[in-house]
């Protein structure tokens, strides 16, 4: 029996053809099964790589970054799946270019893409701006190939915007579906997405975001918790509500990380800023008010403060399931007395999960370079089939 | 019938054995027959790609850049040309290398080029130095060749330089080639490089003079127009005069846009730079006068303002043959009110020929592809024609 | 008879299976056979390349590169080792990364290692860290291995640290095995290794270290001559020391940069910042104290002054042996009248050792791929021999 049969036969049971020659924007707009799609190709394309197997379909082509604040994680991933499918990364550095100098969206994206298979976007700062950038950006390269500008469309793959961060959130859900061996495991399981005390400010609402948006679809309980205050965008919860609906699951709101993590089998304490102090903050750099930034930033760190206590403890992690439940983040984390003087999570609740925490992280180049695949291979179980029969080297023994 | 038939006889009768193994510097320099090569070499080269067949010629190899301007359609249309033959991009940031610590350029040359096969440089800030900067890497890694410290002689590829844009201008011909289906068709035609207004100042010189030295090698008329005092490299326009003789064309020169303008088959409407304000703000940089350089900077600025009716308007491309001249540009454009409050082309102008435009642009990647392949390769038809028939995908479909 | 053959037969005779699987950190933490291993696969790899068989042995996979200082050299000479032996790099700029913001190496290490097949860390700046540094980074993915987190173990390759600078001495001693036509003439061979006076300070230790700390293996009389209070690391003298017990060769000390040169067969005079200064800034950095740094620089600087006289002049290179010793250096060289006033060497004596000097440089990527290529081959002769008959051309000709 070959290593890809499994995954083929998994493929043959899911409608994903609309993946083909598309971007990978929010979660919300794939079906489940081009969700699950992504998830057997992470997995077929990790196995080949596992069995050095290489599962390059390129033989040339440009992969083009772009990261519109800092990131190492994301930037290795994007570079190691791009990699790994024969694409070479080629960043967009608007430092070094001339982007800074006027020009247009659509001139920008076409001009960069002659030869580009795929664009990642980071681009998380300015509430209202990243998805719309993408966007932006996507349908200029699509106008572009129609035009006979760009002898191929680049797809777009979303490496975190304003509103969903899709790549962090599919792996974290690969993971939890390996964690309880099987997607249809999920169902019933319950999620705590609940804020956490960080001694920084505006960190972005992406991940949770992005939490409740994709593990709602799965059947499970999801219970977002944060203080007063820290509401996030109201359209994603509409999203989680409507998804907890369709696939028998649950979406609730507390203001208690204690009730959250109760009998949690799941929790993913992290720090965010809230929905409406990002839009204060977008309109203020949108006017260039230095002082108002400052005078917000010196507010958001002070209303923090208020909430010190939502730290994810050890007696806290007792009260989930079995207190063992699993614990999610997609670092790096404020640890307290490590990385900060009071922060996310306790030192000791940290260091029992690190492994598992890296495992964690090891699923997002899988599954951006299935992302990938899907855009750009027509028929992903030939070609799996295909990658395996051919059985290059990824490295000669 | 091959796909590469075409070609291949286009370049059997072309005589351009003097390329390989040679650098692109200035087109001047090149005889008809290799500016004819690396036309037909750039289409081959696309027809493939159209064609899903990788024209990788290099299994491992170096495409050194050395950017010493902001550049995003450069450095991309470069980096995607290596790409496509297979070699692999590294920038050369002077930011963080140790040339600005007073090392000489011909050892920087040859310590990264231990494994280049190709320099692609743009320097083209200041007057009398890009072009002989180039000579000067070319000729230290020619010596490093003979002197075995190269295994091989890296050839360069000149990104732009003070006195010429070779890689912009060979895209733009391309692009007038395929517009009126054939190079033979060029003779005749009339076409107006001429300067325009923009609010930015220090616009190198190297596209008018580019445009000159090159469009008068096919029998066009070229006029140039600009303002008094904005005049071009004399030099340069005298090899305009010579090139015209020789091609049965003409080159003429007006201080006035409309006369130019008036029944053109071709107009190239750009913000130039004097030529002897560039020397002296060379000099000025040389003696790190920056007060001197800012008095420069007003100077120019305001004597831009006294020609803001220098603009590519609707009223004036009507005066154009048949009020349908192909309007050219290397991108990015000073667009009235889009880009900036006056500038060098009407919005509605520049909209009506944007589809243009992109085409226009995305020949660049494959000239520079063509110069690096002509540069390389010994036996160019028989390369093709080995891509062809071996037909590697370039990417599985 | 094969290419590979006179290689194979080399390695036949050597015990090196260590490396496999192996970093390399310090030349002395090799064996002597290992340290031949080198040699030889670096030039098994030259020769291929010499005669366009690419050695290729990865299809994809990622080499990580982590410059803590500028560097032109070892950066490019990396990256076209990464090249040519199919790796793509990808540069972990802490600048562009989180690094900053208080990640723990233990966790960046794994987060940009998931498809890392080598990681090569320059970090030569502070005294009793860079070395340390390299060992957290490769024992942090070592365990990320065996936990899972990551599919392969990436092997570290030291591009300079505080203690060794390996692969360029490794690459002088690969030059001078070339100069005297096999590593075992190096036997009874003076080599001076002399500090020389440098109108910069601060330059690393890394190089006169790694000379006293390698050629000692080879049986070469190694003399080391510097001014009062440029005393290197008292633990690298203890191991050039014991080296050359068990080579049969020689470490002494000298006051005296005109009894190093007396008859010397080597020469490398080469400015280096006194061991006690370069902790004692180290401590200065660590306290953040801008205004001690500054005072330390001065002090340097004035002590260095006493010193003007230690320079390479033609008067002492004829005291060498036949007056003809090999001059070797690291590049740059301050050179007098050329770079700085006055400098580590006199112009003359550099140019005519400038060929020499830019083979010597030769030599580092090939020894930077041969560190590579026995730290991921199991076993080499075989692949080199694969590698040959394969046969695959490095470029279309």
């Amino acid at each position: 029996m070959g290593l890809m049969d499994k995954y083929v036969e998994m493929l043959d049971g899911l409608k994903f053809e609309d993946m083909y020659n598309n971007d990978f924007l929010l979660t919300w707009e794939k079906s489940e099964d081009e969700l699950k799609a992504v998830f057997t190709v992470a997995e077929a394309l990790r196995e080949l790589r596992k069995n050095n197997i290489s599962p390059k379909i390129f033989d040339s082509g440009l992969g083009i970054s772009l990261f519109r604040d800092n990131s190492t994680r994301t930037r290795f991933s994007f570079a190691s799946a791009c990699n790994l499918l024969g694409l070479e990364v080629q960043d967009l550095d608007e430092g070094k270019s001339q982007i800074a100098h006027g020009e247009t969206v659509r001139e920008t994206a076409n001009m960069i893409s002659f030869m580009a298979d795929i664009i990642g976007i980071r681009d998380d700062m300015y509430i209202g701006k990243g998805n719309t950038y993408m966007r932006e950006v996507s349908s200029a390269v699509r106008e572009g190939h129609e035009e006979g500008c760009l002898e191929q469309t680049p797809t777009l793959v979303n490496l975190q915007c304003d509103i969903d961060h899709p790549t962090q959130v599919m792996a974290d859900a690969l993971h939890l579906i390996n964690e309880f061996g099987g997607i249809e495991n999920l169902k019933g399981k319950k999620v705590a997405m609940t804020w956490a005390y960080s001694p920084s400010y505006g960190k972005p609402l992406s991940v949770p975001q992005g939490v409740i948006g994709l593990l709602t679809r799965f059947g499970m309980d999801v219970v977002l918790a944060h203080p007063e205050g820290y509401e996030v965008m109201e359209e994603v919860e509409e999203i989680a509500k409507k998804n907890a609906k369709e696939s028998g699951g649950s979406f609730t709101k507390t203001n208690s990380m204690a009730e959250a993590f109760k009998d949690a089998d799941v929790v993913y304490p992290k720090s965010w800023a809230p929905f409406s102090a990002m839009e204060k903050r977008t309109d203020l750099y949108a006017k260039g008010d230095t002082e108002g930034i400052n005078q917000l930033e010196k507010e958001l760190l002070a209303q923090n403060a208020n909430y010190k206590d939502w730290e994810c403890t050890e007696e806290l992690m007792k009260t989930t399931k079995d207190g063992k439940a699993i614990y999610l983040h997609c670092l790096p984390a404020d640890i307290t007395g490590v990385s900060c003087e009071e922060g996310e999570v306790e030192a000791s609740v940290f260091d029992r999960y690190r492994k598992s925490l890296y495992k964690e992280a090891s699923f997002k180049p899988y599954v951006i370079a299935a992302m990938i695949f899907l855009s750009k291979i027509k028929n992903p179980q030939e070609t799996l089939k295909n990658l395996e029969e051919k059985g290059k080297e990824r490295q000669t023994k």
